[in-house]
């Protein structure tokens, strides 16, 4: 008999009665057992669950599971009195590939080498891109291929070409700006909706815009930290995935709040990755819901 | 038409398939909405859930929803295919009964009085014992009877009975541990199973024990908390509610970590109580559950 | 002999070379011993310093001190090549004369008196003002007079004026706003520079003004905080004394987050009242230095 | 003439009075200006001092300052009354050479090589050690020595020798344990007198020993930590330099926690390896000053 293996399914869409009971439903007949069940309601009516549950293989149908995961998601829409909106994702690819966007500094690029090298960041790393080649002796370590695109004599819209000519390549699910420092169009941002992951370094929304560390330290704050969040088309203003904070005071220099803060930026970047590339986070207006 | 009321429900147990589908189908049947959902199954196979559901008024019985509340719980066990174990609660009690035991610190004493001067504390305040009278007049600003029970020439067996006759006047369904200072005896605590919560000066399981703020000094620590637990036979081992920290350095002495220490110790214990009272801890072995 | 008893010397002004030597010089004449130092010069060459020292009683000159505090200050005056602009203050008085303005919240006030009533605020609270009734029995408990000086059917400078009458029979030396909601005119902040101490509900500069808590909701932070700072004329944009946080989650509500909030607020407003009132908090520009 | 350029004198011996005062006194004679000045008598009644200040090269001689470094050690040890046990350090090597020793978990080693590599350690890595050669290709990438010396076959004695032959070549000034899973014995510890750091993975002193994630789990803790300490003949014991905390739940599982931890683990130790490497960390008894 096979062994239990473990599975996730995700859902969201307008709430409506029953979602729940119609999901477990399909499950408890199919005997899969439920391990963890995690549903959030939002104000604005928008239903997010989180399932997971133990089941034989479902994808070669042993006996008391002779359905395969298209099936079952079948099932589970044709099961549903409402299914109008409702999105279910089985078992999504832990492994997402994604690009890298960096410019100068090295210390979140760093952080997501050692990971990817070790296997722990639930993603492939396809290529780094920056517009400077700093960058590269490190990269090149790893032997993960490395463009220097710079954004000199190129508008920034020649620039952004470049850029998705070389993302075209890799048709990365997600591209992480690990401190990459230009601001994006909103063209080059609607190309990649939900799927662009910036690193802030401050407490968003304290400090807008750039040299937070210098904005910090004139206005002599005790706490600062760092946001990551996903990029729409408002600078610095996407869904806000994962913070922390760091004590300073009033003996700490804008640079030394700066390298404070790269320790948290570089943290807060890998643990908001963690979350997002295995699945738990959905995005509701402008909040991200983490289940 | 009556307006929906929010109902809660609470549900623990052992794990078997499709307790979540049952469970939910008797509540889509009466065209109950889920709100919030919560579930969490434990390694050794526990299984605790904390539903939120909108109704009519369960108790008057209107046009679609003619059960009250005993008619739900019957439903409910006898839907289960497995209700061997299972405990439900539905709408608990929000306002507990506690009674607050001290000895001579009034800065968590001070915290619960001004909340429940407030009606911010989920429970009433029958009354304040402790083994020194210098808190008196502290309570009695806030008119709550205050016990002073001695243990100079008593026994400590003649002491918890000179308090349990008191507690027996008025059957609290907590006992609050705001910086009581003796050791209880495991006769006094069998008396009151996962109903005594204590405050602990320090960030267990380090420091167990008395003076724990010399011991932190003494080791130089650099970050210094407080934990809010239940009380069960071993001193300082019950299943930990809540913690905090506060961070200190080596200019603190002994005594300033004290201070420091109890900002952190009354808001740890306020929002343990606030967990408890709302009945979101459930108890798994020497773990607490917060959903 | 006399025992040795603690004094604090504290220092402010432009920073010239050999400060520290001539003041310490004075010190070591007088066969007083240094306990602790701290000293810090800002990039813009102001100079602070807090000195403890040990001596037997300034006051009543024994032998070999026959000095009293006027006599210390006048000789430390007198013996710095470059003393223009310096500012002593010898064991400034501990407890301070204060009065608390408020208007409906009652955490932060609640969490004052019960500090005051046991003697842990290094303050007397003269009064409670408030521009309503809400507070006055709790207010009452501790047997503090309360005013209240309703801004209905006044202009705001009648209203402030109202307030300064009342402020002119007490003299406070600061005055603390513990959940005062109405924005002060610059007028009635002039009256009182550096002498205004405000707990702002939110991890500014984030969320400036009115219902942050409401902003943090929308923007879906991660965490939220409070902020003590000096008044200044532009509304939130004074010295920033202490912050602190609290993580939340997309499950928070605006509510949620506003009572989490609360306990933030009242324990960083008590931390900067403590450090303020024992003079450990000088003004750099727009910056608080805390030694 | 020349720039002024910044110098370290850091100081440390039995306290008596009038030693900031002849210290500055020197510097001040030969016009340096000091910028910042942190001093610290611990309740033993040792002094502990950190002055940073402004001069023309020492080693040079220009006009108005004919002095070198040692000639100014040597004035400072003749000017003060009471020179017996007092330490001067000046302008200590930034850089200190290490050696940093590992099992098979690359979180910390990772983070040092990075940073190292971009010269932000204040440190150089001569080797690394490990009796696993699973971090073998890690360090090959950054062009530093490897050498896996296997503890299989050996006493702990015939190991530690083994080692201590390898640590010969390079006489690193400190020893980094950077999760080096083995316990040291005193033989080899007193080899090395506060020069061996370690990074303990738990709120020391919580959790002495090994597995403490899983102690955590199984005890419910709602927050995990890292201590970064000095190590001497008692296991976990040293000095505690830094420390640093995370928040984690009754959803965590003890791998979760372990996973959480390794980023506080890392950030703690390079915190830690940044205050020692600055020069910044004194010790008093079981206590580390940090200046």
């Amino acid at each position: 008999m096979a062994e239990p293996t473990k599975h996730v399914l995700l859902m969201d869409g307008p709430d409506s009665k029953g979602l729940i009971y119609h999901v477990t439903g399909v499950l408890y007949r199919h005997s899969f057992n439920i391990i963890h069940n995690d549903e959030y309601v939002s104000p604005g009516g928008q239903f997010f669950m989180r399932t997971e549950f133990e089941a034989g293989s479902l994808l070669t149908g042993v006996a008391h599971d002779t359905l395969d995961g298209a099936a079952l998601l079948n099932e589970l829409n044709t099961t549903l009195p409402n299914a109008q909106g409702i999105t279910f994702r089985l078992n999504p690819k832990r492994k997402k590939n994604i690009v890298v966007l960096v410019t100068k500094e090295h210390h979140c690029l760093g952080e997501l080498l050692i990971r990817y090298a070790f296997n722990e960041l639930d993603a492939d790393i396809l290529a780094v891109v920056s517009n400077y080649n700093v960058l590269q002796p490190l990269v090149s370590k790893f032997g993960i291929p490395f463009h220097h695109i710079s954004h000199e004599g190129k508008t920034r819209e020649e620039h952004e070409d470049a850029i998705r000519r070389t993302l075209n390549i890799y048709e990365p699910e997600y591209l992480v700006l690990a401190k990459y420092m230009r601001v994006l169009t909103p063209a080059f941002v609607n190309h990649f909706p939900n799927r662009i992951i910036n690193i802030h370094h401050s407490f968003l929304p304290a400090f807008v815009g750039a040299n937070p560390y210098r904005q910090a330290y004139e206005r002599g704050v005790k706490i600062i930290g760092a946001t990551a969040h996903f990029v729409n088309n408002d600078l610095d203003e996407g869904p806000i995935i994962a913070q922390n904070v760091q004590e300073v005071d009033h003996r700490h220099t804008a640079t030394d709040m700066a390298i404070r803060g790269k320790d948290v930026e570089k943290i807060v970047l890998s643990q908001a990755l963690k979350l997002v590339f295995s699945d738990r986070v959905f995005i509701s207006g402008n909040r991200a819901i983490v289940l």
